[in-house]
């Protein structure tokens, strides 16, 4: 197995942990945020910037880069990393999420999904097999299998089958993965489930007998209530085996990792902190700023007083505000990176907090914080 | 006068030299070339790229200031430089040239230029005074007076009415910015005269009568051709003091500064490198590149092989040519870095080929590479 996890701390007041894995590539800290540069970039920041933020590991998807410019292209040009640009890790998505969300026409067999690519509207089937194919192509260092993520309006019976499917395909891509994936790379497994904890459960112990390096919660923050949501974590944390790491897919505001955290939680990616930053929307200190508000206009303070990230270092709100109200590109590349620097900095003080084993104290003091909207 | 300038080597082939302009503010080396942030930022290039690059000043204009967000909004909020986020030399244009270009309606009296804002259509009334005022709000270290560019197909006696207002405003612009202009600032003058050499020796000469830190050549590359333009700017540089710094005003291509830098020019400005890096232009020293074209697509190359900035040390030309075909921001942020990186590069061996006198060597090495289309 290419992956190792060791625990470095773990907090006697909650579940969270302080990790290490170990690639042939590098050695990563978790808990750690991953940026999503789903087409292979990170929209608005060159990578040199996520290294600088201390952002060791990278998402990116199969899906997307299937379509374009294609695994073969990919690999023919030096692999991922080279394409990408990124020395760090590389987890890519197998991209079963955007086939179910991304295309208009799809059917789901056994075998796997037929869809019609949103780019050209050409049909093309993904099997357990193909996504492995395609991310062996790719050469990413932590390799998703594909799952079905059902509506999140599915009914009971619809979930169901898609759990079963999900274990079906889990096995086949385990088999396709011993075949043609490269030493470097390992397998995660993913558990799905949506709303029904029987069927979550049923999802994560069938997918835990598979001898997979990781394994990824999906399919949560789909509209579920937030209490819920955890309850439902926390319930599957606790059958989650310690040695492995522990991946929570798509999530999510500051405030989600940090609960998730607490409860044993050690990966995390989400498009919130770039997407946000291209709508003109910073996360701060103080909780959401819209720099389309007129109010910054004649700002002369940090985008957030308690951030020393370039951009706050650099640039007045007053500017941010100007450059947005023009759609000037620069303005959203100076929110992107703030954002980028807010969750990179979240994560190191995550990470100390667990080491110096107050990490529920800093959970307490965090939901204190947490009434600020948006954030 | 705030700007001290002093020539550190003139070279023995050509009429070019390697100068020093000092401010209160910093020390910039001669010939420099200023990257354009018209409305307070350079697009798609953080300020911080600009300063690792190597340029010590910019530009940007008191036009666009004035309109948006307002040269007092930037008064307020701590003066260009901190508005701006940046702490090295800031020129600003008077914005005579936009009144000109920009504006569907304008009237020009002698006492000034009545104009409809391209933004809300709005009246307003540019002075040599005016001008003056909103510079000296604005704190820009080095301050351009109200002239009038009269169009490209204008004739002799337009052109002499223009230069003779010219001249007019500079006087009054003199005058108002030893009234008002800030310590730090330096005014300089600007001669015109379009295509007619004895219009542009007499704006020269009267001018050049008036107590100004330095002399700029503007209304040059407005669609003549370059051969009687190199000319021109041949016969007005032997009129020109050498204790004063040449600034040539809006060029150019690589080739157009290299072969003026060689008539005595100290000080370039041009939106080409970020305009062309936005357009998926790529400037390298093989010339012009496309990234738009196909045959990009899997070329696992840098974007120029003779190049060591970030971007050709991080990325391949198969990754900068998918982000284009998809309008991805990234992909328009690090063209515009190289574009950038290039020019830097060329200003720091033009300055080294001037101190080790082999400049005229440099220079027809660098017309035969200029046989290459569109550099």
């Amino acid at each position: 197995m290419a992956l190792n996890f060791e625990i470095i701390a773990e907090c006697s007041q909650t579940k969270a942990r302080l990790g290490r894995i170990t690639t042939p590539r590098g050695i990563y800290e978790t808990p750690f945020f991953m940026p999503v540069g789903t087409m292979g970039a990170v929209k608005a920041a060159h990578t040199w910037e996520l290294k600088e933020l201390g952002f060791d590991v990278m998402l990116s998807n199969a899906f997307h880069l299937y379509l374009r410019p294609g695994h073969e292209i990919v690999k023919q040009t030096g692999g991922i990393h080279r394409f990408m640009g990124f020395d760090g890790g590389i987890l890519t998505d197998s991209g079963g999420y955007q086939v179910f969300s991304l295309s208009d026409y799809r059917k789901v067999t056994d075998e796997g999904v037929h869809f019609k690519s949103p780019i050209d509207g050409s049909m093309h089937f993904f099997t357990p097999e193909k996504v492995m194919e395609i991310q062996a192509a790719l050469g990413s260092d932590f390799v998703m299998p594909l799952d079905e993520c059902p509506s999140s309006v599915a009914d009971e019976s619809d979930v169901a089958t898609a759990v079963n499917r999900t274990t079906a395909w889990a096995k086949g891509s385990l088999e396709s993965f011993n075949r043609f994936g490269q030493e470097h790379q390992s397998l995660f497994g993913i558990a799905q489930g949506g709303i029904y904890n029987n069927l979550r459960k049923q999802s994560l112990e069938e997918i835990l007998e598979l001898d997979i390096s990781a394994i990824a919660l999906g399919g949560f923050a789909v509209g579920e209530e937030q209490s819920a949501m955890l309850e439902s974590i926390n319930d599957l944390t606790d059958l989650l085996p310690k040695g492995k790491p522990h991946y929570l897919m798509g999530l999510g505001y500051p405030g989600d990792i940090v609960k998730t955290v607490a409860l044993g939680m050690d990966m995390f990616d989400c498009v919130l902190p770039t997407r946000l930053g291209r709508t003109a929307a910073a996360i701060t200190s103080e909780g959401r700023l819209n720099l389309k508000n007129s109010q910054y206009r004649d700002d002369d303070s940090p985008l957030d007083k308690n951030c020393d990230c370039k951009v706050c270092r650099t640039y007045t709100r007053a500017l941010i505000s100007h450059l947005v109200k023009q759609d000037n590109i620069s303005g959203l590349m100076i929110i992107t990176h703030h954002n980028l620097a807010f969750y990179a900095n979240l994560m190191k003080e995550i990470r100390k907090a667990i080491l110096e084993n107050r990490f529920g104290d800093f959970l307490n003091e965090y939901l204190k914080q947490s009434l600020i909207p948006g954030v």
